[in-house]
């Protein structure tokens, strides 16, 4: 086996556990927040910055990096760590996500998906098995089995249909997957937002040996109580001795909600990609440095953060480099976004070591709002 | 006086000088290159980075400062260095080549120069004066008067009358500078491609008595020779008691040929700009990064480069992620190409101190050829 979950404690308060992933580029802590590095890098960050703010592990994108260098030229290169000079885990999803919402014209049989590339057009097909060719090219701790992920809504006898193929599909990819040893594969249960269905495809996949399991097509548009409902029956039904990941959430509030639900591994874009326009997760709520009332604000982003950017540059400043477009404005808002989001997950793994991650749940909220979608997160 | 020059020796085959500028914020080894943060910020960079490759100084741009953010939020800040988080020397421009290259509708008069601003059209004033005031609020170790430069070819009579102007702007300045203890003002000869020009402008600035000299209205557009043989006459005019820059050159061989007529300090934005679109100086010349026949190459960018980015980054990464829009990839040529530059005084320096300046250039151009104007730099 390629890596090992080792649990040692849940919350007496909620379902969160404490654990940690043993990877072959080292340990993951868990609950753990997975900065997204789309393109082999995250957007704008070095690797000593993601080291600086103590990620463990970052997720890249594998339908980015089959459309853009290749796979091959990665191979080539000795693979995604050495390509991109980052030596601790790497989680790569499958590409299903991505194919489904980035790519024209695509048309999904039992064999795969024909789609064509958004950069230039190009006719290409990913299926189980050319997915798991392009992960095991690329290297990555952890790859993700091939799936389909429905939009948020979707009639009931279509999620069955593509949960049932997804489940097909991760049988595939199990066999087709050529480097077990070196390379953990995930299995993703789908279902939408019905119960049977989750229950049917977590049943399915359960019963095939993945060494992780994750929860996907959530955060596709549903409410939020909707996705922790679905947390509250789905979870559960996850084997307890395996790691579970929850793709695509990085909002604080849904970070907090999922790990009270026993969620171990999140990712998300959110925290970078606002970070561009100039908005900033802060313990006061959100902050959008771009506006003009921090023109003259030499406090920094947030004054109970101790990270690199608020320790050293002012709103003021950060505003008028964002104002000017210059890119290290941009450098210190994703600094301090990964940060407070990774802070948040050191804080949570604390309060499950002490048994109070409801108290410490209850408390963020109070103190610092909650970071919704209506209020843009 | 803010400054003093310690001058250490002079190459014994040549007129360059190494020495030592002192100044509030630490010292400055000469010959040198200083990066142009012209936003208060060097393009892409931080300020450790800066200080990773050992920039003693950087040069911030008056003109766009006081457009934006504007120097009174600066002076709020508690200065440049404050604001930009910058504690080594820092350089600032008087304004008066970006008036006449950048700003629209500019009308001249002896009192200063009326123009509009190129980002939103604002009818705007600077004189002698007003670039003293925005420098003092700056708080820059060295600031730089206020001048014309004209562009080339310029009449001579034109050139005459401007230098004579400039000559009076620079008594201006002298008389309008608020914090000489603090800040060493600097003038510019100007005199265009006419040595008796010069050698007037040169007089009349040295019977003042200014902390350095700058020579201007060079690299505007005329041939290097030209520059060379200017350079020639009129570098022997300035005292040899006080630093000479000479502004806006920072190609290769410029820099090797102005150190060898006795140039201390030199600024550019040539190595942040060309970095930009993929453009990079290495011991083999100039090598466009993004070229397709670099994307199989995981080779670094210059196989005799010790900086962050040869270290750490091959070739096929770097174009990856440059024809991917990321900006880690302009963070990584902007990091090696003023490393390079860098690394070039420090090894001009040490030729300088061993008094072998001209063997080392002769061995430079015959190694890595000429990196001059035809070649894109």
């Amino acid at each position: 086996m390629a890596i090992k979950y080792e649990l040692i404690k849940t919350c007496k308060q909620s379902g969160a556990r404490l654990g940690r992933v043993h990877t072959p580029h080292g340990v993951i802590e868990t609950p753990a927040f997975m900065p997204v590095g789309t393109q082999a890098t995250v957007k704008t960050m070095s690797p000593e910055e993601l080291k600086m703010m103590d990620a463990h592990i970052i997720l890249s994108n594998t339908y980015h990096l089959f459309l853009r260098p290749g796979h091959e030229l990665i191979r080539q290169a000795g693979g995604l760590h050495k390509f991109m000079n980052w030596d601790r885990p790497i989680l790569t999803d499958s590409g299903g996500f991505q194919v489904f919402s980035l790519s024209e014209m695509r048309k999904i049989t039992e064999e795969g998906v024909q789609f064509r590339s958004h950069l230039n057009g190009d006719k290409l097909f990913i299926s189980p098995e050319v997915a798991m060719e392009i992960q095991n090219a690329l290297g990555s701790d952890i790859m993700m089995a091939f799936d389909e992920c429905p939009p948020h809504p979707a009639e009931y006898d279509y999620v069955k249909q593509s949960l049932e193929r997804t489940t097909r599909w991760a049988e595939r990819c199990l066999k087709a997957h050529s480097r077990p040893d070196d390379q953990a594969l995930f299995a993703i249960v789908q279902g939408g937002m019905y119960e049977d269905l989750r229950r049917q495809s977590a049943m399915e996949l359960t019963s095939m040996d993945f060494p992780g399991y994750a929860i996907g097509g959530l955060s596709v548009g549903e409410p939020k109580d909707i996705m922790y409902q679905v947390l509250d029956y789905t979870v559960p039904l996850l084997p307890a001795a395996k790691p579970r990941y929850l793709m695509g959430v990085g909002s604080p509030d849904a970070l907090l909600e999922g790990s009270i639900r026993g969620i171990d591994m999140f990712d998300c874009v959110l925290p970078t990609r606002i970070a561009r326009n100039g908005t900033t997760m802060t313990s006061q709520g959100r902050l959008v440095v771009r506006n003009a009332k921090y023109a003259n604000d030499f406090g920094p982003l947030d004054p109970e953060c101790s990270c690199y950017t608020c320790t050293n540059y002012s709103r003021a400043y950060i505003r008028h480099l964002i104002k000017a477009d210059e890119t290290f404005g941009i450098r210190l808002t994703t600094y301090h976004n990964l940060h407070f989001l990774l802070q948040l997950m050191r804080d949570v793994r604390r309060a499950i070591a002490e048994d109070r991650l409801l108290d410490f749940r209850d408390a963020f909220f109070t103190k610092y709002g909650l970071f919704d979608n209506e209020k843009g997160f």
